[in-house]
């Protein structure tokens, strides 16, 4: 057996470690790891890289390759059984977390007409994107909301939630996000199932959309001191109206097109602590430039087609498909089409970079902002 | 010459003032106030008062009254002359202070096509009602906005604005809210004259409306410091569906029928940081409940007839009449027609009293919440 | 009888009202008066001065000539005739609100001891800080608190308070800093007293000190919401080492040498929402620059002696004496001993201009930072 | 070789996955994974835990182990070569990221007299609590301290900072304490070396401290927007006797005794935006109940002698030795001595739970709130 190596990390630089094993270093390595102790020198340079390492790697989840397979799962298992039919996105570098891009869980799940799951709630931050079907609907504390395709739903943190489909509507598959991982890694997570197993409606179906979606308006008097969005379903109608609004006054992000952030109107901040989401259209034929940020990211293409360059490689993406860009690393998107618009949906851990001072981002600075490509994924 | 009475605010009550003028303390007063002093039981119980004593008086301001004399100012003045041509309402209890109410100023503003008043900026802040005509525009710090009826505009504190009429359109008159008064009160009140007369378009026309009134969604990455809404205009055809829509998920309160704040949808606090504003839809033949709070309100009737009970006097109003309600003065509503909806828009001063802790409400509390008619005005 | 002008405010210059009367605007104006109304332009200028115009005075109150007739107030009345002895400081200029300076009132109170004065509450703020005797006390919502000379005391916002002295202890004047001409130029003062006339004592004495007055720590886990300091009382001698460390560490403030701020420590802000306080320090001979502030203080010489400078007006000052500076009033300050340093305690109102955004300072720009003086006081 | 096993976290109860392994279910995971795809039913259960599952185990890392190890690494490794002496604290459940407990880093760092590190900075947040040795000095952004035992420090992230001990000193000891584990678990950690090595000292020694380390004040006019305290030195003699100031007013906490967190005096919040830090004394035989929390906790006993049972095992503690408490890990301490004071220092990352809103807490409902002890350490 191999003698163990402890100078695996050496750099050759003022201010870092750069210590060669010897005998009498090791002897004194192991004593250390008697009395769970070690040298710092010897992970130094492990532990605090220059700029971050991410573990996630960039892949596109597409809809032809997934769809039938999620449709498979009401044959092959029962509510019953399964809890929740989803097939979840397993990033390669997030396997032992079931991490879809750093601590953001996502998955597809589809639901039947009359079907409907029970109630539960959790720590995780949740939240829904309708991607086909009709007669969908989640009742979230007792508020009843009807879903379509494109519209955008938040299950917060601690909210009880159950998801089902009407009688007359037809199967129904939306995408879940979770940042199930990150309640993991910081040993935060509790999972109640609701002791009567539904709840029920106590207010006007849509309630609070037609009280909290309106422009530059709230409900007089109405004190909201939870942190998360009392805006529970973001419609597709308006958001894409208001994206055409949006592009006659302002020229866009070099990096994302127009952009718009989904927000909490009683702050103005993210929709939910953790988890933040934003919708982006990119004009016909645009091409944004590449940069990078302090934070992980799962788009989906709600609308047109085209392509991203994600640290070099190119990932082709139409209607329904799902990409995730990972931490740090350099993005730019580009809508293939000349004549029609494209419009991705994406959500991220933002809110958590920025509540912990820990946002940054950085253009990509040569070749005009544009990235060479590697090769075509 | 009569002697000087001392003992004015007598209250015999322990706790409170309750002393007799003689003849050594006339004295002792005299030689107090040598010294720029006086005596605190002299005064105690006038400015310790058990609840607030409001200078103001209700007044209905009708516009059948006003709006003759409005446009006359055209003939009478030129805005060379006048600076702008404005009738300010003057309330009986704050003619010192040229208030409408409180510590809040008003007026109607008359501009006739092709004029354009010089830019200037100031610590009050402002707010513009649109009453009539077609064509008018301000711009607020290169922010140009053009304005129908009913719509409501923002010239907050410390930015350059300027209002005009185009040259194709028609008279304009609309009303101006400022807390001018609040301002000199506080000796805050700083003003400036543009140093170029006029300024610059510098952004898309209605930039502020595309980018910052949709709802559940704000402009990616933009950043907003100042104390002040980013949203400079609401317009009327999105605040009137926002009623009907909210109308559909509420009862409404009992005290203002469906009522909503303008907010800042930065924060989704009040619009400006001394001014606050609100709409009101009363059903048709609703009749609120009388309550009362502190914080002055100068209303306007957007649309409809009915009348309001103020104090126990009975004010009837209409489309574009203006009225107010004093301070810790109780106040209930009537729409008047059984079939068509009423609305009332109003400006307060509640974000200073919210900011100072000062805030309170308080429900009329017999007679079921309706205040006994003493007279009909 | 003459006839009533109303041109009184004209200025000639683009963008001001510049209107002379004439018969018939004359008759116009006299119309609008029926119906509650007036001409802008006849008003314009005055209402919206080119900066703040102050209507206080500065005064200086000296203790020499204040003492003894505050002491003989004792023999005048009886607490129970009086409520509390308090002569109290009135500027000539704010005579009609009973203000010292701006809206903040200021009074000498003097109890006896034996005396415990009832219990009460109000919305305006409230300080004491200690300027003879021993014994006194103070009980705050159950938190007494026992005080010695140059102890600063917070009666905040609506909490019970009640004073009085020991048995044992000597008569004990204190000054009393409340903002009672804001709250009912707010309209926004309410008044009780306590239903019990006393209330208990029911935390250990001083524990507010013990528990809040601690370097750089808190209680762990204590939640404080309300929108005041926890730490009622600021003592002397640990505020005055404070003075001493700080000045080895600063330079000091060009305008006011070693200056602290009394801090709510839960936040780091006010002591009060609507009252500030500060402490500082002229170091031997210090002579600091002029500049003023959107603001109005009320100073107390706590230690050693010198003058102040106010709108070109000389003012000595020496401990106990008590003086103010009006808004937007450019001040310096001296200390007349080349040996001794100098303290002045001072309250404000800066809270509520900066919660209302309306805070501004300027330095006096000529001169090398100081006034001509005028003449001496 | 033995076929891969999907129904390892099956529970029998409705809303949670159930679903038995078939050779038709294996097939279609199979095909899933060529997807970068799964079945949630899979690992639901896994990832969804009915409350958080730690990673860490309790440890106590005893100073009378650990001393001469730290000491002998002067003779083993220059600082040149080691960049820092230090002898980290490695947690068995947290080997892989070299944690002394869930996402905190812990060391024990020596310097000999006249070495002096060079400077660096970080997107970690760091902190030093010093154990023993005399001259020791830390320079912060400009910012010289000086140390003696007992003392606590902060290096915040992104400050530039350097250690060193006085020519005249003494070898000295110092615990470090950052969240490096963190930095790299949300891929967000920067590091640089200061251009020149070292910092210019750039204020008067101990600034920090004289300006920011008086109860109640503040230097006057200091705007201070960054997320961490301006006071980097919390002195041991001033915290020692606060605690004894705070046990007069108060009875303590049933968890915690008399439990003081240090804050940033800006802001009355933690001292760091992802590190809070605490201290307490147990009154002597103090022995207190026991409660659990969502967060991680390293304490070092820093006077006295005692023990803290942590998840039912007994972990006995002298004077330097640190030890850890996992997150949500029932945990009390009892003071060993029946006549003298114990206290505690300790740091924790509530500061992140808090501002995500993840903190909870839960007393130990059973047996008067103490667990019954399964086996001493």
């Amino acid at each position: 057996m191999a003698t163990q190596s402890y100078d695996d990390y050496r750099e050759d630089m003022i201010g870092r470690a750069n210590v060669a094993d010897t005998t009498e270093l090791r002897d004194y390595y192991r004593e250390l790891e008697q009395f769970n102790a070690g040298a710092l020198w010897t992970v130094a340079n492990k532990i605090e890289p220059w700029q971050p390492q991410t573990a996630s790697v960039p892949v596109v989840w597409r809809y032809r390759d997934l769809r039938d397979k999620v449709l498979r799962s009401t044959a092959l298992v029962t509510p019953e059984q399964a809890g929740r039919r989803v097939i979840y996105l397993d990033n390669p570098g997030r396997h032992d977390v079931s991490a879809a891009v750093g601590w953001l869980y996502s998955g597809l799940q589809v639901m039947n007409p009359g079907e409907l799951a029970s109630s539960h709630r959790h720590s995780a931050s949740a939240l829904r994107f309708i991607m086909e079907g009709e007669g969908a609907f989640t009742n979230v504390d007792g508020h009843k909301m009807t879903l379509g395709a494109n519209d955008f739903v938040l299950t917060p943190n601690g909210t009880w939630h159950e998801h089902g489909v009407a009688e007359g509507g037809t199967p129904c598959i939306w995408q879940d996000g979770l940042d199930i991982p990150l309640m993991n890694a910081l040993e935060a997570g509790f999972y109640e199932v609701h002791p009567e197993l539904q709840q029920a409606v106590t207010y006007p179906v849509d309630d609070s959309t037609l009280s909290w979606g309106n422009p530059g308006l709230r409900p007089a008097g109405a004190e909201w001191s939870k942190r998360y969005s009392p805006l529970f379903k973001y419609e597709w109608g308006a958001t894409y109206e208001a994206l055409h609004r949006f592009a006659k006054a302002s020229d866009g992000s070099p990096f994302d097109g127009i952009h718009m952030d989904y927000v909490n109107p009683a702050t103005g901040g993210p929709v939910m602590q953790t988890i933040g989401a934003s919708i982006q259209m990119l004009r016909p034929a645009e091409h944004t430039k590449a940069h990078r940020q302090v934070g992980s990211f799962l788009y989906q293409c709600c609308k047109g087609s085209g392509y991203s360059i994600i640290n070099g490689r190119r990932f082709d993406w139409q209607e329904r498909d799902i990409f995730c860009v990972p931490n740090w690393t350099f993005h730019e998107h580009v809508n293939g089409s000349a004549s029609e618009d494209a419009c991705l949906f994406a959500f991220h851990d933002l809110p958590v970079m920025k509540a912990l001072g820990l946002y940054r981002e950085q253009a990509f600075g040569e070749n005009d902002g544009h990235q060479p490509i590697l090769d075509p994924a």
